[in-house]
């Protein structure tokens, strides 16, 4: 089952996909519906509207909006690991992302208006949402906490990235976390995403293309390695780790500018797609 | 005036502190006041309740449990930096927490139960609450974005900091960032709590002590640098950064242990007091 979350009326609202057209669920949020430990597909089937509405024209949202945390997996492809100059970690390298620095599908990823950045940067990603939290989760049972699965690009600003030895910033900045466009049930899905073919591109042209098998730590490693440390509720996020390709190992550099539109797809999952915008002038 | 978040009757309650007692304000979380963007002075007289209760007793809460964002500051202090082996950047070096990491006032702090870890590490900060949210806030501004100060203790597990280039699981590990006890509105203290004595003290041992005057970025200085980058929101946190004499650049190291006490102490702030306890035995 296919859930997004779109503008109705002026409200943040969920729906289900029903092919092209979309069965309006109600304006509970997301966070909210997980927390509560309901199973998305009995839930769903249980109050999706009788009448349906194209897809076509909605306004999407991320799947969720103020999810309790997001928290992203860096040098988790060994190939990316290497264009990045990074010797490949032992455990998962794990950083933040902020909820003000989320943009949904088909929306405009911003370019920001800092005068010492040269352009913004891809990452084509699976976003893996927790459905049932916990702590200390056996790599075992770790898929069992899985609600469903997302595509994210997460759009990094390199020069701020580097200016000190940890990453936030390039990675926080306002709407550069595109996130989207459906929120997937796992049982449309291989376990764990496995065996899958994540591609992105920009201006239509391949720039990463690799298959999730070669993920460093997989889903449920990061489910349970993660949870070592930190609770998961539901409703978070893992942004599971990008493959080698990125615009600022290349040479020259390949960095995105206001008018460019990069998508990331995963086999069976369907395409997240944004055009990259300028921030408009500050004052 | 003094913000205390405790728990009455079951709920998390909001009062203000009268010498050693409390008038209750209600159950509406500070974030959610501070969304309504009320002055919270104003606010807390126009409702607190004629009864008192005293404060001792009370089982205090973070004064934020849910605070959108906590936006951490390292390398802030040139000594820390230098005992910490890192050049000095010339930007703030950003590192998140999430809210699962956060542990009241008079709670434990706890040192987790995983096999390659000797001891939690104690980092003395003060904690900025933002009142008013916003972007590209210039640095004259800055200080009218605040809603009050904290104390906070940034526990870091040090081995797990270092396994990755990223510090994030170090710094998250849940119940290790002590909150509180008060949030105290900008008119009770120095302009931006400039000048004033910030001590760290391990079983009444002094083991960090530095002015605020050494920070490096200044508050006023990393709400408008952050907010170049980052929509500042009501009730997100900047927890400040940490002076010289953390337990782990000593020789030997100095690492907490279960049944330590640890105190954050500020000059006209109040002090922040944690014990340290041993996670339960996991399964």
């Amino acid at each position: 089952m296919r859930f997004v979350n779109f503008m109705k009326e002026g409200r943040a609202t969920l729906g289900v996909r029903d092919g092209n057209d979309v069965r309006v669920l109600g304006t509970e949020p997301m966070e909210s519906v997980l927390a509560r430990g309901v199973d998305l597909v009995q839930w769903a089937l249980s109050r999706a509207s009788e009448e349906k509405q194209p897809m076509e024209g909605l306004q999407l949202l991320p799947p969720l909006q103020r999810p309790p945390k997001i928290l992203c997996v860096g040098l988790n492809f060994a190939d990316h690991t290497k264009e990045s100059n990074f010797e490949q970690p032992a455990y998962p390298t794990l950083f933040l992302r902020v909820n003000t620095s989320l943009v949904a599908h088909d929306q405009p990823m911003i370019r920001p208006a800092v005068t010492d950045s040269e352009g913004l940067d891809f990452e084509g990603e699976i976003a893996v949402v927790i459905g049932k939290g916990g702590r200390h989760i056996a790599k075992d049972d770790a898929l069992t906490h899985v609600a469903g699965y997302s595509l994210f690009n997460d759009g990094s600003v390199r020069e701020y990235q580097f200016k000190t030895p940890q990453w936030t910033v390039g990675k926080n900045f306002d709407a550069t976390g595109a996130f989207g466009p459906d929120l997937i049930t796992p049982d449309e899905l291989p376990a764990g995403v496995k065996g899958l073919l994540l591609e992105t591109r920009v201006n239509g042209e391949v720039v990463q293309s690799a298959n999730t098998d070669e993920m460093v730590f997989d889903v449920a490693s990061l489910i349970s390695i993660i949870s070592e440390a930190i609770t998961l509720e539901p409703g978070d996020v893992i942004v599971s780790g990008t493959p080698s390709g990125i615009g600022w190992a290349r040479t020259p550099k390949l960095l995105m500018k206001a008018g460019d539109v990069c998508e990331v797809s995963v086999e069976g999952m369907g395409t997240l797609c944004n055009v990259i915008a300028d921030e408009r002038p500050i004052r």
